[in-house]
């Protein structure tokens, strides 16, 4: 195969990947829970998601890997290691998405990690530590407003009272919807690994923005993950007649609404730091009758840094923001903390495994941060985390739009493969054993 | 029967009205409809609107009206007069809702005319004209987003392409939900009434804001009825990624809205006359997720004024506005025009009719022009129209918290009745004949 870098210096040999065979899979995982829209529909914890599990761990038994599942949904599929009692590489990502999302947010990376065990699998390539490839559950948070509940779980950061608190818009809770789909909801403490058993974490994912496209770069390196901070503001006014109230004597919860949207966006852009982010995505009006003055809106706020200090500043700049605006208009508001999420750093060795594989590669690279969340900011809590990010052509994600060219894809999965084989090497000496043979 | 009036100087002895009567069917009415909020859901056109409609023509029956209905669902209960081939005065308001309304809005209009003719058959008092007592359908623009569709059929401004193009949230045309009650739609054309037919039109109907409460006035007299330009605005953006796209690359539709709903605002209240008034009561988000920026966004303006020039100006600059905003922001927009009513001044011996009634009766009022549009507002096309306001103790409309005393209902209810009286001698006054024995 021929790598789309024409200035490759030293070209690492090793190992192929079989593009028809990952093509073969994303466009199979594409039908699953696809709209007439051509948006994806695989919502956490709905029937369209356990489809593309039982896809993946098909998958998985046809390679050889030995499948197992845990009480929260996520799938792994292990390849052993050369010696017994090392901890595993962990390769993986999530197979759920939002109301009409794309078909790569997530899906490369499980395919990715699926591929590279094929790949090293069929050219007989031995590691010495444990390989699992993983499919998280229940990444996105568009359904119950709480992400990466599946690795969360993992890492033992899921208590029981938020599974029975968080509820998506039908008034079903996680553990309701965890159990109508047969899990068993107590067993979920038993979903948490012991942190030996992981050596190291790395995600495959497409990047959610136009930056390595802008920049002419097929991978990324992220050095930090950002994470979220979620305000549910509730602004109750009062529903008058439209035509018999005059302006002075409105209490409009729109309005303030309108002011909030603004305000969370010119606090983003100016009072917080240079990589904050925020943003009103749902915002719903009661009565939302054209004749009557909103008496009601609920909007919710979503606001994300790679810094934790910045994004605690730019929140606590936009509750007194709120409280100010609901005031002045005497609008009674309410503020609820939704998710308070820590971003993650990722270690610097594991980076750097990234990096060498790409410059053994020829492969033109940018270190990046990651405004999105994603399972290794979670997973980093429990072992040395890295990802690699795919160009992604349209520069869109959560979105039926997003697109990703299949030679960057593939580009990606070889780099994952290579950077399988680099960290069992670093593991192994990293325990102050030699590069193995 | 006792004006809550102290200072009634020359007190009309005429007719006694039976307040237990009048309250028995607010009350019956009340239940058709009702949610258990305590809103009422009688939409248009709807199986609630039409048991409303059979529960007063029971009532009018009983009364010994005779009573008819018409192709668009109006109900009519007819007094005979005195004479024959004389315009009829006709009595009404209307008996739909908008969802989770209140119980007085339209139905203190229909419940008083039948209650009017009720009281002068009690007392055997006959009239020169025929009274007629009419239950509009279809007053409220809640559900299609078009108002006095039952009103406009009668004075012959209801189109049929109007009717196969206005749609439900549903979906359902007006010409749809028509014929699934059984209504012909081709014969709507046979609605229209021959302005020869009517010598007055007064309506009754509850003050939708809290102008006569403020002013501790029982009763208000309508000058001029406002009317609604409404405008569909769509907005187009970019639906990215809410943690990946930085500020600066946002196609944001909800803060387009935003900038719209507050710059409504602006307009109504700075550029545009004294009693404009400017809404947007519906606002919906697509894709609505926590995690993506809005790409686009549904939103309803509602514009009233009784001045046309004033309420064009503020059309004006609001389309303007909604360009630039767009333009700036890199948004698609798409304006529709909804609805665009003309004011009415009501006619100078009507009004000066119910000022007499309530000058004779000691009961204090006050001259004012109303924001909310009304059936009266239509049917001054066809006939010099009249409207009297009932104090609304609640201030609100449109709301389950919608409320009027019952002392108020009763002495609006008496004040129309006087002013059928009245209209009555004034009709044949105005045609020359003397005041009637």
């Amino acid at each position: 195969m021929h790598w789309p870098v024409e200035a490759a210096t030293e070209v690492l040999p090793l190992p192929e990947v079989n593009q028809r065979r990952l093509a073969q899979d994303l466009r199979m995982l594409a039908h699953i829970g696809a709209s007439p829209g051509g948006g994806i529909n695989r919502l956490a914890f709905t029937a369209e998601e356990r489809e593309a599990h039982s896809y993946v761990a098909a998958r998985m038994r046809e390679a050889g890997l030995t499948v197992r599942g845990d009480a929260i949904g996520n799938t792994f599929g292990c390849r052993p290691g050369g010696r017994e009692g090392l901890p595993a590489i962990v390769l993986g990502s999530h197979l759920d998405s939002i109301y009409e999302g794309g078909q790569f947010d997530g899906t490369v990376g499980v395919v990715g990690a699926l591929e590279a065990v094929r790949a090293l699998n069929e050219q007989n390539i031995a590691t010495l530590h444990p390989i699992i490839a993983v499919a998280f559950a229940a990444e996105e948070g568009a359904r119950f407003g709480a992400s990466n509940l599946g690795s969360r779980a993992l890492v033992g950061d899921l208590p029981q009272e938020e599974l029975r608190r968080l509820h998506d818009g039908n008034g079903t809770s996680v553990a309701v919807a965890i159990q109508q789909l047969g899990f068993p909801l107590k067993e979920i403490p038993t979903c948490r690994w012991d942190s030996r058993q992981v050596g190291a974490f790395v995600e495959l994912h497409i990047e959610q923005s136009a930056g390595l496209e802008t920049l002419r770069k097929p991978v990324g390196i992220v050095d930090a993950i950002g994470a979220a901070t979620r305000l549910r503001i509730n602004l109750i006014g009062r529903p008058d007649h439209s035509g018999a109230t005059s302006m002075s004597l409105r209490r409009d919860a729109l309005a303030a609404a309108a002011e909030i949207v603004l305000n969370v966006e010119r606090i983003a852009r100016e009072t917080a730091g240079r990589n904050t982010v925020a943003t009103v995505g749902k915002l719903n009006v009661k009565p939302g009758v054209i004749t009557v003055v909103p008496g009601e809106v609920e909007m919710d706020i979503d606001i994300r840094d790679i810094d934790a200090d910045m994004k605690d500043i730019a929140t606590s700049a936009m509750e007194a923001m709120v409280h100010e605006v609901a005031r002045r208009r005497g609008i009674q508001e309410r503020i609820e903390l939704l998710t308070h999420q820590l971003p993650s750093t990722l270690a610097m060795w594991t980076r750097e495994a990234i990096r060498g594989v790409c410059q053994e590669m020829g492969v033109d690279y940018r270190v990046l941060p990651s405004g999105a969340g994603h399972d290794a900011r979670v997973m980093a809590d429990l072992a040395p985390a890295a990802m690699i990010l795919v160009r992604n052509k349209s520069g869109i994600s959560h979105s039926p739009a997003e697109w990703v060219e299949m030679s960057d894809i593939v580009l990606g999965v070889q780099v994952l493969t290579n950077t399988v084989l680099k960290l069992d090497d670093a593991l192994a000496q990293r325990r102050g054993e030699g590069k193995h043979p």
